[in-house]
């Protein structure tokens, strides 16, 4: 799975929380994206996750669980993308959660299908910001924590996240000038095709989410304008 | 060096802040040992590093450097370890000191002679132990920190560290049990032939300190018993 993620341009996120139609679903599924995403902040369960997993599933499109709480983890996904909060003030974040699983789910999990994602989480507004007690860093920390994801810690994942809003393009350009190894992931604020267009001139993969709750047209134009 | 230091059996370490003769440090050197690391706890100078530095030099045994203290870096090494401390309580000591280490050099950085080891330090009386404010893992945590090592941040060194306290060779062999690309080194209380046998049972590479120190002919004893 990790190989085929490193040839991902554009990848939807479901959030397990918020409802979507059929109708929008199946567009959003057959949109020639690369993945969908299943991951959010707040009240994800375990219903929640089966449901949209059992709705993906009648479509090709590969099907990812982000993992985020404990809880709500189920097998039948392609693979499941494990958030480490680089910027976070706690090692709770970074490895001590992810400890505590291994130590009560080792003998059940497949390396293979699992893939570790270094997070920048860059809005300070946001509830992943909050929850994850992070501390906003500056560019220079920003392509440091970039450049230890790739150099010490080998992750296959960057993961620069403005969740929901959009960010500075200038940043996630001097980001990727770092990586070599490891993808760069863009979230954020994407909402129509130009966004899309100028993130993904530097970005690896973009992340498009709250936009399908908003506006499904424009959601679908993100993928036109990678592709 | 990280394909070198894959076949290493047996490193001698070297304490910069303690007193070694010319006499006992060509016998360290010639030992047939696959490496010195030179690192300490406390009072680790730059002088102290150059000392030791220059003069294991005069051999062919590769020489790296245990970075512990900043200050105390310096060029002419043919590695350079950095220990990330999976057990302590401080994201600190996981990623926060080496971050910005990497703001303030990142141009200057090789990442070709830099190695990460993945610490996990078991001896509560230890000076490593208390200055990185660690907490005492039980088994299934230290299994699980090997798990992490190899799985979660793909670190070429997993270092079971007993500092100066000779260790539980059945948890060593549960640790090796789990790792399959991370190499296992593991240090502390080694002190005869006897039990450089019994660790290198099951660690790829043990490392000898103190007993440097107190008792040379024993030290190199420890070689013996690995080749």
């Amino acid at each position: 799975m990790i190989a085929e993620m490193k040839n991902w341009r554009h990848v939807f996120k479901l959030d397990p929380a918020k409802v979507i139609e059929d109708g929008a679903l199946e567009r959003i599924c057959e949109s020639g994206t690369d993945a969908i995403i299943v991951g959010g902040t707040d009240n994800v369960t375990l219903d929640g996750v089966l449901d949209l997993l059992s709705r993906v599933r009648r479509y090709l499109v590969p099907c990812v669980l982000e993992v985020s709480s404990m809880e709500a983890i189920t097998p039948g996904f392609d693979a499941y993308f494990i958030p480490t909060v680089l910027n976070s003030k706690e090692k709770k974040w970074v490895m001590d959660i992810h400890h505590e699983a291994i130590k009560r789910f080792r003998h059940f999990m497949n390396w293979n299908e699992i893939v570790i994602e270094g997070y920048c989480i860059m809005n300070e507004q946001s509830k992943a910001f909050k929850k994850t007690n992070s501390h906003l860093p500056n560019d220079e920390d920003v392509v440091s924590y970039a450049v230890m994801a790739e150099k010490f810690f080998r992750l296959p994942i960057f993961y620069l996240e403005y969740s929901g809003a959009y960010g500075d393009p200038e940043l996630v350009k001097k980001v990727k000038e770092q990586l070599n190894e490891t993808t760069l992931f863009y979230g954020g604020g994407i909402r129509s095709y130009e966004q899309a267009k100028e993130m993904k001139q530097y970005a690896d993969c973009i992340v498009v989410g709250n936009v399908i709750y908003e506006d499904i047209g424009a959601a679908l134009d993100t993928v036109l304008a990678v592709k």
